[in-house]
Parts: structure tokens; sequence; C-alpha cells
């Protein structure tokens, strides 16, 4: 049934046409319809101002069947968060303490803290638990506007536990209304079993988790830490190749911590996103915009950690796509709302309220290869949008750490509402 | 009537004793009392371990006539955010991105922008406006958690339009269940009719504004922006003694734009508090130690024009009263949520998430001279708290981005809570 979304007063598609992401000054570009509607069914029927809809439906060139005034508000694509960890089990506020008295986070793992206390917690946890916390996670990602998220595996770190948390992942994918995406990372760290055997680790990954999650089809993409004290690259592009034998398409969380060459390989082995990229060097930049590669920034762990913030001007400078996530997740950032993401990348690593709006939409939705899909709001691509509390688009990011969103809207289906 | 409100998981009384303010150490003292109950009418009756409540009941000693379980979580005092100027009209979006692209308050200031803006479109509103708008405002602090809230004058500049805002915040005190503490901020800026006349703006002040302001009782407080561009410490400590003939008590906006000796005049004058302190010299920290003057800080603003921090760690080292409010306004920070306020504290000035509690509440409190009523929760204060979805207060920031107040109290009524 088509409805008529009206009544707005500004409908940010972020126009993209044919282009699948946006990179240097079009990211400024909104596409903004003042006085606008929208006719929607699961996708986008029409797009336009709103008087030319009434005109289109008196000459029998439109129709729908019900109207949904939203009050004079203001519309935007829903956001696509392209990196997290939100299915875990326990609490690292320990740990957060710690890191505020003066510990880094490479001390703190280097103790045996870190993601470990996670994959512990996980290892001892069912997946009835798991789906509980997560859910709760996710419905408050969804309040905030995410209407897309990648959820990465790599708390469990056997192929029982990765496993296990894979299939967690493929229930919320069921049970809750957002559009999920697996991504298997067994790489995200080395287990404690196997310190001093790192190659048979690399070989478990390559032998007996890969096959296992293609096996059940539980992921689309394989991710990597790729840092000191992590993963080398070396490593790193073993599991990657083999991963892509098996299906799955590579992303990387690339140079977080230190200038380890991970954005050169991402490039190399043509992974779809590099993210973090705090320490991404020059060299870095050039092969991902040789590469095309989508950079996922993630603000929200430079600010947990008190590092230094990715180079956000200069990757757009250099042409690269610019994405947003949140990397949520119990350690380096416990924050699931993208609103506050973008307050983050416009204050603390000078990207525009626009470019922080398309990072968040279109460009996040091309780390995801979706952006033919989601990520705008044009005819033809999923009706997933969000009405905001605001008169102006650009107020998401000057009304800071409040929430805006009024209500969500995934398939063109009204899936929350904020109450009154 | 008497309620046990009870099931709390941690209840974070900030235990202050007959100390009016922490200072130093003390600050990370939350005294946080396990599995608690607490007595309420209006004020506190009894705090304590909930086991007890139910032994001095059954032996006369305590009683209540109706309990209140809160599920197991967590009980703090609620928010005194010590300095905002939410009572306003218009929107500064567009300057906001100026500012990302470039600009800096001062230049935006100096073209006739910045407070101007906001002074405008205040001298064009009537009050009905200025009632909704900062209606709006106040009820999205208090569902972040904010119980008590000064507001300033300051956007009329005239003596018909600052008495038209403080009008308002005396209707503002009667129709909502806040808390709301005025002061009167004729000093906010020159404006443009007086900018060539600067004296005998100061005289109006003295001789029209502060006898028409003391003559309604509309404010307890003055405060005046002393800083480059705006006013002397001389033209200042002119106004605040003057305040202070008329009963109206001192406080300062100090050494926000640079060091300009607002911290010592605080101190000289024997303000109550001296306010932003970015760039508070250290001649300025040893006149507010000597004073004993609250230190607030507002780190959102410095988040929002991207400045350097106000020195934290120093200021506490240094034992003087440090207090986190929001500076909540149009122009240089917009944001209401303490709790936002709190996460920016610690992980952008280096604060701990015990001292950012203690300041946002106690010291808070102690900022507008009611630490003796309000800021912690014991016997005799009045009941005013908030109930948090946490296993651990400390969660509050590591959890960040995200509203965690379930339940606002104020005087021993449940003002609000939030939608399940």
């Amino acid at each position: 049934m088509a409805l008529l979304v009206t009544n707005v007063r500004q409908l940010v598609t972020v126009r993209a046409g044919d282009a699948r992401v946006k990179v240097g000054e079009a990211m400024q570009e909104l596409g903004i319809i003042p006085d606008a509607a929208m006719v929607v069914e699961e996708r986008i029927l029409w797009v336009g101002p709103r008087a030319e809809a009434y005109s289109l439906r008196s000459a029998g060139l439109l129709q729908w069947e019900a109207e949904w005034d939203v009050g004079g508000r203001v519309v935007v694509p829903g956001f696509v968060d392209a990196h997290t960890h939100v299915v875990f089990s326990g609490s690292r506020v320990e740990e957060y303490s710690q890191r505020l008295r003066g510990a880094t986070y490479a001390e703190i793992a280097a103790a045996g803290g870190g993601i470990m206390t996670t994959v512990h917690a996980v290892r001892a946890a069912d997946e009835e638990e798991l789906v509980r916390q997560a859910s709760v996670l996710l419905w408050s990602a969804l309040q905030h506007g995410t209407t897309t998220v990648e959820i990465k595996s790599g708390y469990g770190l056997t192929t029982a536990d990765e496993l296990k948390l894979l299939r967690v992942v493929r229930r919320l994918a069921q049970e809750l209304p957002l559009r999920i995406v697996p991504t298997f990372m067994g790489a995200h760290a080395f287990p404690p079993e196997y310190r001093d055997r790192r190659s048979e680790y690399i070989e478990l990954i390559c032998q007996e988790m890969l096959p296992a999650v293609a096996a059940e089809g539980l992921a689309e993409y394989c991710d990597v830490f790729v840092d000191v004290g992590y993963f080398t690259p070396q490593e790193a592009e073993r599991i990657l190749r083999t991963a892509q034998d098996y299906g799955l398409r590579p992303r990387l969380h690339a140079d977080e911590l230190a200038p380890v060459g991970a954005a050169e390989l991402a490039a190399r082995v043509g992974a779809v996103s590099a993210d973090h990229l705090l320490h991404v060097s020059d060299a870095g930049i050039a092969a991902l915009r040789s590469a095309g590669t989508v950079a996922v920034l993630l603000p929200g762990t430079a600010y947990t950690l008190r590092l230094p913030y990715a180079p956000a001007r200069r990757l757009i400078a250099a042409g690269i796509p610019v994405a947003l996530a949140t990397d949520c997740n119990p350690g380096s950032c416990f924050c699931e709302n993208m609103q506050m993401v973008l307050s983050l990348a416009c204050q603390c690593m000078g990207m525009l309220p626009e470019e922080a709006l398309v990072a968040a939409t279109l460009n996040g939705a091309a780390a995801l290869e979706r952006s033919h899909l989601l990520g705008s709001l044009e005819v033809g691509k999923y009706a997933d949008f969000l009405v905001l509390r605001l008169q102006d688009v650009r107020e998401m990011v000057y009304h800071f750490g409040v929430n805006h969103v009024a209500e969500v809207w995934i398939g063109g289906r009204c899936v929350w509402r904020a109450p009154v």
C-alpha cells in the first residue's frame, strides 16, 4: 500500500544518483528538498516538493492510499552504522576507570584485560544471554536513528564460540526490525592459549573457523585487527585471502594504534573498508585512494581512549570516501548513538555537518556494499528514514547530547516512535 | 507521607556531612551504600542499608507508609546545573556552521553576530514565546537528570528586556517542577547602541537595571562577562559592588577567552563562583583558592568552540572546589544534558567519574549556595534524586551518548519517568 509521507520541512535526500558513494566536495551536498513529500511502499516510489505530489495525483500520474503528516519536521535517511561489536557479555567499567587513571589500552591488554575480559565473559555466556544484552543495545541504537548495522564476532576466539556469536547475530537479524550485516572476526586478538603459537591460531581460523562460518552462511565479511600487538599485515593477508576463497569479503581494523601498513594491505586485498585509521600513513592514504576503499572513521573510540583523531580532513581532501560508525563495544567505545558520533566528527575531527551526515548514511551504506539500496532517499531505494524534531538538519550536531529522533522507518514501516 | 525508596543496588549519597563542598581527594568519595534504601518525604528522613531499614522498623525506630521499589538500579543525587542561559529565542545554527568552516567566536561577535543575534531575537519575542521555548529545553534537561538549574538573563540588554527575561525565569520557576535559581546578567555584552558609550551602559546597569531587578526581587545573583571584547575587571567590579549593595551576590564569567585577571577579581569581590576559566592564570588559581570560590567548569563550551579545556586537574590539585555545568545557550554550547557534560569532563578534562559526579551535584549546589539543602542524599536534605538504568554508577560515563535516567524525583515526588 503506497503511503504519502508529507509536510516535510526539509527532506534530506543525500541525492547520489548513480554514484555509489560521495567523495570530496560532493560530501557537502545533501540534496535538500524544502516542503517535501515522499511516496513509499517498502521502497521509495517518488520524492519531491509536496505541491508537485498533489499536481501529479490530479493529473493521474501519481497515487497513494494513505497520508502520513510528519508535522513540518526534518526527514533524513536512516543511519548505516558500518562497524560495531554489539554482541558481547559483561562490563568493562573497571578497565574504563583504570584508563582514566592513566593506564593505556595496550597496557591493559598486555595484563590480560581488554578484549580478553570480554572473551572470557562471552565464552561463559549462552546464546539467550547474548541475544538479550545485544537486543537492548540495538533497540537503543534504533531509537537513536540506526536502521542498518554491521556486527562483528571476535569475542569468542574458538570455533564454537565464534559460531555462537554469529548465530546470535543471525537471530538478532530475524528478531529485530534493523537490517543487520554479519562479519566474522576470529582475528580480533590472539587468545591466550595460542599466545606462543600464533601460526597455529591463524591456521585454526583458516582451516576450521572460516570453512564452518561459510558452511552455515553466517557472515558476509571477514575482518582482521591489523596493529601492533594484534595481527601483522602478513598474517592478516593469509586470513583475508582464505576468507575470499570462502566468499567472505575483506574489511580491516587498520592502523588504529600505530602505522603498521594496514591501510596499504586493505588496498592490496581489495578490502571493502579500512576502519579506524588514526595513524594512517601518507602511503596508506594514497593506496586507499587508488583502490577506492571506504575509510570508516570511529571518532567515539579516539574520544574514549583519549587518542588523537583520524585525519578526516586529509582523507576527504585526498578524495577518499569517508564513512562514520560507532565502533560500539564494551572496551574502547561504549556508545551506540550515531548522533553522538556525528557530533564528535564535527567537533573533534573538523568535519562539516553535511559531510558527517553523508558519511553516516550513503557512505556507511557503501562501506557495506549496499549504497545501491540504502543510504539516500531516492526512487528505488528502501524507505529507511528518520523523522527528526528539528527545523534545520544541521541542528542535529548544533544541538548536541540529546536524541532528536521522533520516528524511525525501515522498509516503509514505522518501527519506532518517540513518546510525546 | 513517608515513602521507603528501596531495592537500590547502589545508593550514591555523595556523603558530605557538615562539609558544604568537596575538594581534592574528597571529590573521589561517593559514599556509596550497596543494597540500600531511603525514607523520604519532601526531605530525606533516613538513608542506609535496606536490611537496616527493616530492622529499625521492627524495633519501632523507623516508619513509612509506602514503598517504592526501584528494581535494583542506581540512585544518585539530582544534577545541579549552576550555569545556563536557557531563556532565549531564535537559532544560531548558521553561526555554528560558519565556525566549523573556520570563523572564530570573536570574529563572529565582531561582525555583529554571536550574542547580539540572540539579543535581537529576544527583544522581538514576547514572554509567552520565551516561556514556551525555555520550557521545552528545561523539560529535556530534567529528563536528563537536572533537578536544580541556574538561569541567567543577558539577552535583553535594555532594562525592559532584562526584566522581561527575569520575569520569564520567575514564571518557569512557578510552572515547572525544577528548582530554578535566577541570575541577572545585564553585563553579558555591550549592546551596539552603547558600543562607543561603555561607561553609560555601566551606569544604566548600576542605576536603572539593578534597582529595578532588586525592587521586583527577580534575581539572587549578578553575573558579568569579564573578558577580552566584553567587560574589563574594573567595569565588572563597579557593577558587582553595586549589585551587592542591592543584595545580589556576585558570580563571574571568568577568563574564558583570555587571561584578563577575572579569577583574581572573583576572589577580590567574594564571588560565589568563577566560571569557564579556560585561560585562568596561576595567580588566578591562587586567588580562587584563598577565597574559597567555586570554579564552575563548562566543558561543553570548549567542545563546541573547539578551544582548549579548562585545567580541571590543576584546579582540583590546588584544592579548589570544582563544579560542572552545561552553559546551555544557543551560541557557544547548545546542550542541556548534564550526563554529556560529565562525559566531556572525564574524556576531555581528565576528571574521574567520581569527581565529575561530585562536581555535578554537591559542588554544583555549593556554587548556588544550596549545598546545605541539595547535592547529596543525606538526612535533612531535599529528596532530589535520580534512578539510573545502571549496575554501577561509573557506567554513566563509561556508556556515553545515551540517557541513563529512568526516574527523576524532586522534593520526594517523582516528576518524570522514562517510558519503558
